[in-house]
Order: structure tokens, then sequence, then C-alpha cells
């Protein structure tokens, strides 16, 4: 396959925002990401897209013990599915993928609506998103209906 | 911001195609993803959604030298933008991310549809696509508008 066995990621920038707890998921909460000042010029055209992909680093979660299978948001009522069948944060790789709108850009900050990250986060990636990130017709299983009937946020 | 200054990842699979070249982005190919059998449990139930996004690693891309500017798809036509700003392997994490379709899950292995990833790619998470990750009203700039009506592949 590879001769990469680890990979090593430098954060570009983080999360500043006041939420705290489960404010994050607050879907009509504005944040900010930081751009690091040795990233500034990346950011260039980036406010010519109204949403983005943020990719961060669940820098919350203990990496021990490994954990496959969860409940989706602990709930015992729910089946038991492995982690990549969810998006709960225990993931091998705990990386953060959540779409948020894009507000405004000043200077090295980017504005941002809707995205359940804690204060200090650490920020991998930001991509535009466009018409090539969405499923139309997409299906999703009978218990992701139910929860998310439930109540909002996810898992 | 975090005591982590260096993020370290693991593969958790890696991708298996026989597209060679540009025969990658080719959106109607299918190809593999190879879960490692020690996280073959983690995929439990990843076959009720119909799609899920795919986070690989781009290990085909130098790191050298740091380059924070691009021409979509390398046309000097267009305007010369911060990489954040497009979709290019040249970022400072290459990581890429990719919505597919999932047609089938065998034991441990993921067939995908539209996955424009090279033989070999280090596979870092899949997460299950959902409704949660569509921006029904979504805006881009001119440029990206443009060069999706010249051909299908994105930049």
């Amino acid at each position: 396959m590879t001769d990469q066995k680890r990979i090593v990621l430098k954060p570009i920038g983080y999360v500043r925002t006041k939420a705290v707890g489960d404010e994050v998921k607050d879907k009509g909460r504005t944040s900010q990401i930081v751009i690091d000042s040795e990233f500034s010029e990346a950011i260039e055209g980036i406010d010519g897209f109204s949403h983005i992909f943020v990719l961060f680093w669940l820098n919350q979660v203990s990496r021990q013990p490994k954990i496959l299978k969860v409940h989706p948001r602990g709930r015992e009522d729910m089946p038991l599915l492995g982690v990549f069948a969810t998006r709960t944060k225990l993931r091998p790789n705990p990386i953060g993928l959540t779409l948020v709108e894009l507000l405004e850009v000043k200077g090295n900050v980017l504005f941002v609506r809707g995205l359940d990250a804690f204060d200090g986060t650490p920020v991998l990636d930001v991509k535009p998103f466009d018409s090539w990130d969405i499923a139309e017709d997409a299906k999703v299983p009978e218990w992701w209906t139910k929860l998310n009937q439930e109540r909002s946020g996810r898992s």
C-alpha cells in the first residue's frame, strides 16, 4: 500500500467561540476560525463561497480505550453500530467534519455559523462546498430518521 | 490554543482501484475501500446509508515547496486563489474529502462509486452522509461555475 504508516499533521488555525458544553451543537450559533498568519494568503477568494467544510481535530477526545462500536447518542434503545456508521467523536482518527455557513472574512478570521467545535479546537483544513458535495437522493437508516425527528443535533 | 502542535494519524485502510491517472476523476468509476481487519467491526451498520464521505491522505503530493495560492486546474485565465478557496491537493494538510455512493459492503471491503483517489491511497476516516451535510442554497463564485460548465471534474 504505502510507506506512510504514520501521518503527521499540523493545525492551520483554531476555533474561537463563547459557546460551552452542548451549546456548540446549536446550529444557529456563530463562531470564528482563526487562521494562522503563515496561511493568511491561502484563504484568498474563499469569500466567494457561501458554505465551507471544516475539518478539525477532536482534541477533547481521549484516544483510550479503543472503541469500535457505539449506540447513537449513547442511547441503548438504538442499535449498537460501528463507529464508521455514525458521526461519533470516538473514531480511530478523531477528525470532525462539519458543513458551515461562511458569513464573513475579516483578515485571517472566518466568521461561520453552525460549527459544532469547542473553543480552541485545532483546525486541519477548510474546503469550499460546491454541488459535487450533494447527494440528492441519499438514503439513511431508520434509526437515524427516528433520532433526527426526536430532536435537533446529530450523532 | 492547545498543547497538540503535531497530530499523528494512522490509516484505517486503503483504496483499491484499477483506474490510473485521470481515470480516477471519472465519477462513474467504482473502487474499493479495504478496511484494515483491526477496524472491521467499526463498519457495522454503514450499509444503511447510500452515501458516505471518504477522508483520505493525498500521499502522492509532495509537501515541498509550500504553496499557498493556485490557479484552479492550473489555468492561468482563472484567478489566482488561496488553496483553501479551492479543492486542490496542494494543501498544508493534504487530506482529500469526497462524497461517494456506497454500493455494497462485503466483509471488510466497501464498494463505492465516485472516489477520485489512486490505488493504494491511505484512508483516514469514513463518515455517513445525512441531511445535515446539505446546504440547499449554496453559492459559488463565478469562476467555479464557468469551469464546471466547461467540463466535468472539480478543482
